[in-house]
């Protein structure tokens, strides 16, 4: 009775490839959920930030008959509306984000806490914890956040970069508003092109873990 | 006598499935807090930033006699009175739940901090500190923090997102007002059906949860 | 001899109900000083901004002769006399709580850091580390710091919002001045419910707390 | 030579009353660096965006001549002078307090971080790396930032808020910067008697400690 | 049996030169991650700062023709060009590294957390862990990362500054701009010439790394 | 066999005078190059906004013709030239320090995170790992970023207090620039003293430990 307690937490239950495997998706969790959630508070509050305090040449104000005098305001409607958009957006995507990953981390952080405690206990404990984790059951909710966050976040960021340098240069050198944009156009397709292959690598190397996780599991069978 | 005590140490307390889930609430409690306090720290501050740095239009302000000339200012009256309105609330809100934060973080911490010297204690020392923690007698409190950090003040700064959009652009076009307040509508219904979506989750899984803690007390019963 | 050594190690001082509560104040003190100091800083900067960067409308200035032409400003004088106080008072609160704390947790956290390398060591040098400990000779510091940051610190931020919002919207709209005000009316209420229901609730826990120690006390006295 | 080993890893050199003290100091002189590196980091912060952002009234502008035409201009030369000479003396007894505890705050942590690993190891080992640790070699510094950072800093801060409400609304409201003079007055009373009070506490504590250690060790001589 | 895994426990699989390699390269990865990520963010912010904040002298704003009259106006064309380019290329090149450290972190941070519980785990378990990890697998990603990050955006952060200087003093002293161009000069070689000594030195030690390593292995395979 | 191993595991190879000392050099450098990346982050961010945020007078823009009109000007030329090139200087000086701890600071941690697990294997393995550190092979580095961080740094920043002070006032008070300028002639001075004191303590301390290394060491060899 005594040695089989000091072997059983000698080799705790993450030893087993299923438990690390699990393990390592919470952790995954937790760090994509911190990570979404530190970058969409420091994007939306420049958003938020460049909408209080960028200045509309007043020039531009429309006058009570609902129209602007066309050859003084050098910022056309359509600009105005574009940045209302997108900044609107900006803020709704990053906020969507803010409040899943406030919603959903407390419950993993819960959990990974317990595993510290828990990886000393006995074997059965852990894998029912970690099972019952709502790092699963909220997996969904969990990419969204990421998605929202990095993917669609920093590209609606780029295109503001460029609105923003429309309407604050749009008064002063067209060149400046032309040249900024066109150095987008690459930038924003090299961002789509690192996130499709990033994706399409991800899903490679999970395909891969599950071939190993299955191969290990079955010279555990064997042995 | 000496094996005894060996044997406490390996298995402690928080094996029991009872224990695992009361120091999971706790963790999660200290989580919420957390989580809570940040984002309302971030968002107050917004908040703030934006009554203060906001600039009123010139023509807008109130002659002598109380009245606006109409026909210079594009504001309306009720926008100024909604936008006022809305941002004491949302500051309200988030300082509300920064205070309940601050208030019962430091007791949930305090046991928290107790619980990882305690976890090496015997087994009758650590259910003890457990149950007579604050994250259970302030469980409500700690829900209202949540509520109103998460669901309203996040909702609250959506319709002042909406608000600011209006003063800041009614002036020099219409449309970029109009169209960022038709972002908003169904932005502000996916808020509200993933707030309601996620509440019925998580009262499925506490269902869930308290059915399988039954099960292992009865397995642990029978052993 | 050697079996007495590892029986210490195993069964630490801090597991006699004792040792837990003192430890547990210790640490409820130090997440107290932290978390007002972090409050009082927040709370501190905002109020410090709004003080440099809110604008006072050029009408209201004062004429050679020390009086403003009334019928053109809009502030009266009482409100810019209330806000200097309101500002000056709450930069005051904040500053006292975070010097306090400045100057507290240093000796708190001093304490808490030998604690854990003194866990592992004898009973006797245990107890007589956190008996003189400064969380209970400064214990008036910790609870003053606490108070100004938490209760007084935040109720004159809501007076400060109501009188900033008052000095922003005057001049525009008097409607939303006065919404604003009676919005806050059964906040502060509301706040100040929230104060002494949880002051209540933590004296009421004390007593308890106080009596199970005894109780504990008792029954160990007794085996 | 078994035996020996085990009983020298379980009661470690710290457990003696001298290296506790000794040990406590060191974490004492970290957490003050610490505490006193951010405090100065925020006030100093304050005081620079204060110094840039602040706005003189456009009528106080010296003319060619150099005298300011005394009857447009409410701010009075000293008031000037003094704003100047606080802030700069506020910004480098910050910047000083930043300096030292930059310097010596890296020799702290390296003999902290050490005697984790250390005390581990034989009890020689210990006490002599904590005797030629910085943090008494260099305990005037240490002292000196404190007081620097904690102290002058925030007096002079407390000082800086009086001239900047002065400079504020002396052109809109006379009885506001009255007000907040008359109101700063028993605050920076309040402070120099927490100050020195504090100080006595701490004088009278360090003189309790050196007794309580003394009796210890004359304890531990005679068994 | 019992003998045999206490000694796998003390002589964990990382203390084979082969196991501490890699890990050292993997705690190498995070560290740099989140190295550029904290840099990019500082960065990045503050050019979205200087973009919404900087002011244009409103002389220089175009006139209906499309020309400005330019004995008035003394930023010429070329200024405003190279200034919107470069902040966009700056703000573009931070964000790029910003996007992968939150995507790959995670990864890497996943795998450094489970070698923490792994690491009391048997030798074939770590390897493979580590082996299969994502800072071999997207490693060109993370050295991009950081060159973004560091070379190219510290670099682009310089010429920032040196066109912010015209921008902002061409209009009152030209010797101002030029002189500040002037010291950017010999510090941009300063920082390439850094950077190369710094990439040299890197591939030197890891050649050398590489010779040692492969040393310990033939002395580990002789004993 | 058995009685060696667990003997290795308690006394381990950092309790040799050597490895303590070599361990407390790699501790210090990370604690250097973390402290002076905060401090350069801090003040080159103020630096930043200083230059984006300040706002020369009206009247000092050069005409046409290249000059100003020096009777409405109060701010000289060289003034101006002066805050160029100081801020030039001082945002250039904390960049570098920050790229340098960008680089080092990650190869650096990788070392002293592999220590912590390292500390449990064998003697051997440890001496090598802490050999080839890069805290060693980059001493010359990380002493510049320290020296360019705090030292010349700081002493920069005082100087464009000084500098700023006079932009600033001069206009309003030439008396609040001269009494700033006088009150930084001490304050810089202090610095300096401070700066060699400092180094000249430090300096003696290390021909000490040198020498107390040595004696360890003999006393070793004879024992």
């Amino acid at each position: 009775m005594h040695g089989h307690t000091i072997s059983m937490r000698l080799v705790p239950s993450t030893t087993s490839a299923m438990g690390i495997y699990s393990l390592r998706q919470l952790h995954l969790s937790r760090a994509k959920l911190k990570a979404s959630s530190r970058t969409s508070a420091l994007l939306s509050g420049f958003a938020m930030v460049a909408m209080v305090e960028v200045q509309f040449i007043d020039s531009c104000r429309e006058g009570p008959e609902g129209k602007t005098e066309t050859d003084e305001c050098p910022v056309p409607q359509w600009l105005l509306v574009a940045f209302s958009l997108c900044t609107t957006l900006l803020v709704a995507v990053h906020l969507l984000a803010l409040m899943i990953s406030t919603c959903v981390l407390p419950h993993v952080e819960a959990v990974a806490n317990i595993t510290h405690v828990d990886s000393m206990a006995s074997l059965r404990g852990t894998t029912a914890t970690v099972s019952e984790s709502p790092h699963i059951t909220m997996h969904k909710y969990i990419e969204a956040a990421w998605t929202f966050s990095t993917v669609l976040g920093i590209l609606l960021f780029l295109v503001e970069i460029g609105l923003l340098s429309w309407i604050k240069f749009l008064g002063y050198s067209k060149n400046a508003a032309i040249g900024s944009t066109v150095l987008l156009v690459p930038i924003v397709l090299l961002f789509t092109l690192f996130t499709f292959h990033f994706y399409w690598k991800l899903v490679a190397q999970k395909v891969e873990d599950a071939d190993k996780t299955l191969q290990e599991l079955e010279e555990q069978l064997r042995v």
